[in-house]
């Protein structure tokens, strides 16, 4: 059995894994990747990249269902569903490729198998890599931990390939269910919910919360329920799941909410109850690294309980989205190579949900800013004020901006509309540039733009909002 | 004759006239908004504002022949291009009337007529409006002139509303021509080309610059042309106009670029040269305003050389951008009221096309960056590493970031791409906040968006691109 020696190991090649190698590479680190499964993990393969090839899709169904209102017209609009799911998996396969691509570019080795920590060596980490060919030790100084995360399961709602799905198959399904019943309102629920339901199918949403998008700050959640209830969509909320009655093709889920008891009966039930970080098996057991129900703990810097095993992306702390773990993968590898770096403060990560229309938030919603007892002045514009938006024909959407009344310090923004997730960005570098109303209020914004409602949204909470 | 008196008199009612009558009223002021035309002016009611609903038609036009991409399908795909107009008429005709409401919540007196500055009254100006109903006479200390501008006529070229078109009867044609011959690639230019050539109209632009979008960086425009002509454009830089002749329903114009003369034969021509500032007949003669070529000359407040009057947008100087007018417009009822204020850099405001590919930029080219002595770091992205461009099916696009290599600042930041125009902001806002490389590579883009290229630009700046 050989030994290779790196400067860096990584467990897991996801976004989190394969970008630390890369940036360890590009400051002349020897970087490998373990990886048992598809490069790009879960985001590229089975989350982020696909469902917006998907969401893409929706919202061209839509958009063919609605021509008229531009002076278009067409007959026999149609689509073909397997066509769809293809160029969905096509995009994401073409994504897995181009990270073989740039690992290979930047001189990162990749090792196929499973990977797990199994002891020292001197002064170096062993990882022991197991696949078909049997069983390869690699060492390094300093091993990154990003094996991610999967599904959550309820019990009674086992995702079985073909009634109960989880996002996996919810993902490539042979034929559009006529009705759906989406169990959870996180980002991911939502995304499918929107997706079936812009593609014609019958969806319910059930949330154990009494709103959607929970994480949300409360307005935005408000109107993002009645622009997809407007939809069609039925929400539940305040709701708790009773029996679960499969058939030959379809399933009986009993729900309470609001006092009543409805039996709601649908083709297929996706279930979106959130995630748990996969510890199991990679060699935890006996090492100083902590563990908190499925996550493990680090500090600010993403270190471990072991000196030279950090961990990041879902496996270590919230949020769970996919650009904290690749900026955690940067911040580390920086690290391991000796620059300074800083931690990355959770109120600066923005987070994005693709439904139509879209959510996209940065900082503390009202009730935290509350709570963490600022003074505040709010902010708010909707779309309705705003040319682009009208002349774009999506006039529904609503900025909220929330600020210190001492100091000016954005708390946090929040948006609910088309393309929000494209501007959230700029609210992000006015945060981590620790600007205030008074730079956000002199910066011009572009005319004519949907970007002009976020400058808007700062101006009306100083009683100087223009077009409302 | 009776007289008014007011604290502020605008006399213009587009977006920079509009939106100081509604600041100063914010502040207390008594404001009154002289207005010949509508509300809103040349940018709500024949720019920025229809543009972009004709522009919305062209892109569903593309999207529609190529549904097969995206797994749909559609018969006796069409449009009816009188309803196309109607909607983007609809569309001024609303805001419009929006800026009429906005003015009279917020306590603006419209005065309908012709503004003219017509001496002064003590400490006040007297300013003359005329109309059918005869003239009327309204004092204040205070005349924000902001009469705008027009197209710029070349000789032999003026617009016949038959075969010669300014963007005024471009913007409401009764049937799509064959072919168009756009004079002039700025971005009122460019746009009526893509907006022809979405439509299925043959189009031929004539530049005389020796590439196309001029004001833009070097990089940008090249990319911008070929995308064009990649869609079938015919594009003739360092191009000069020889004879032109009308014939009854065409027109041929001589065209000299690259040595060779040839005849270019189209069914329309649009005239899309630039603008000229409205100077004449404001009762300048006789002031110590100074105008130069057709525009006022201001020093950074907007103050002209009269106590009291001050110029704004289009009849002010360059750049001749709305959001320029609006923020002015703000600028100035804010001094007026007695409030500190701070100019503009004309670096900090951006510019915008809305073309297939969009393109946005704020701050130096690279070209003025180098002349203006600063030594560079230049990154550069394209949107093919881009996991959202791929998922969205538009991966035509580039982002140029230009540093100072000393400093850190960003100089300049170019963008040629879909959303651009909505994600420009991000650099907007940190140029206004005075941030450098350090605060742009720390900030998390959220993923997957199109921003992260905004991201990546930076960091490959700085040896740092993570996905190319």
């Amino acid at each position: 059995m050989s030994t290779t020696q790196f400067d860096v190991i990584v467990i897991g090649g996801g976004p989190g894994g394969y970008v630390a190698a890369i940036r360890a590479a590009q400051l002349g680190l020897k970087a490998a990747v373990v990886e048992t499964a598809q490069l790009g993990g879960i985001c590229l393969n089975w989350g982020c990249i696909p469902t917006k090839a998907l969401l893409r899709a929706s919202e061209i169904n839509h958009l063919l269902h609605n021509l008229d209102e531009f002076g278009f017209a067409a007959d026999n609009v149609r689509f073909d569903f397997t066509k769809v799911v293809k160029r969905s998996r096509k995009v994401s396969a073409q994504l897995s490729a181009g990270v073989s691509h740039l690992l290979k570019k930047n001189g990162v080795t990749v090792v196929n198998g499973f990977g797990r920590l199994a002891g020292t060596q001197g002064t170096l980490r062993k990882v022991s890599v197991t696949s078909d060919g049997g069983e390869t030790i690699v060492t390094a100084p300093n091993v990154i931990l990003a094996t991610g995360a999967r599904a959550r399961v309820l019990p009674g709602l086992e995702p079985d390939g073909r009634l109960v799905w989880s996002y996996r198959e919810a993902m490539v399904p042979t034929e559009l269910p006529r009705s759906l019943l989406v169990i959870g309102s996180g980002a991911i629920g939502v995304e499918f919910a929107s997706f079936y339901r812009n593609m014609g199918a019958e969806v319910t949403i059930v949330e154990v919360a009494d709103r959607i998008l929970p994480v949300e700050d409360a307005e935005i959640s408000t109107f993002a329920r009645k622009a997809l209830e407007k939809q069609g969509m039925k929400i539940l909320t305040s709701a708790k799941l009773g029996r679960i009655g499969k058939d030959g093709d379809s399933v009986t889920v009993e729900v309470t909410a609001g006092g009543k008891t409805q039996s709601v009966v649908v083709e297929r039930v996706i279930s979106a109850v959130g995630i748990v970080g996969n510890v199991e098996n990679i060699g935890l057991e006996g090492t100083a690294i902590e563990v908190d129900r499925t996550h493990i703990k680090v500090d600010p810097y993403c270190r471990t309980g072991e000196k030279g095993v950090y961990a990041i992306g879902d496996i270590a702390s919230p949020p769970w989205l996919a650009h904290k773990a690749s900026h955690e993968g940067v911040m580390v590898a920086e690290q391991i190579a000796g620059r300074t770096v800083h931690p990355i403060s959770p109120l600066n990560i923005p987070g994005c949900t693709y439904c139509r229309p879209q959510v996209a938030s940065v900082g503390m919603t009202e009730e935290r800013a509350k709570a963490a007892g600022h003074k505040i002045r709010v902010g708010r514009f909707p779309f309705i004020g705003n040319g682009k938006a009208i002349a774009m024909g999506e006039p529904e959407g609503l900025v909220k901006t929330i600020f210190d009344e001492g100091t000016g310090e954005l708390l946090g923004a929040h948006m609910v509309g088309p393309e929000v997730t494209e501007m959230i960005q700029g609210y992000v570098i006015a945060r981590t540039g620790e600007l205030t109303d008074a730079e956000l209020k002199e910066t011009v914004f572009p005319h004519p733009t949907i970007s002009e409602t976020m400058h808007e949204a700062v101006l009306a909470a100083y009683d100087g909002a223009l077009h409302i």
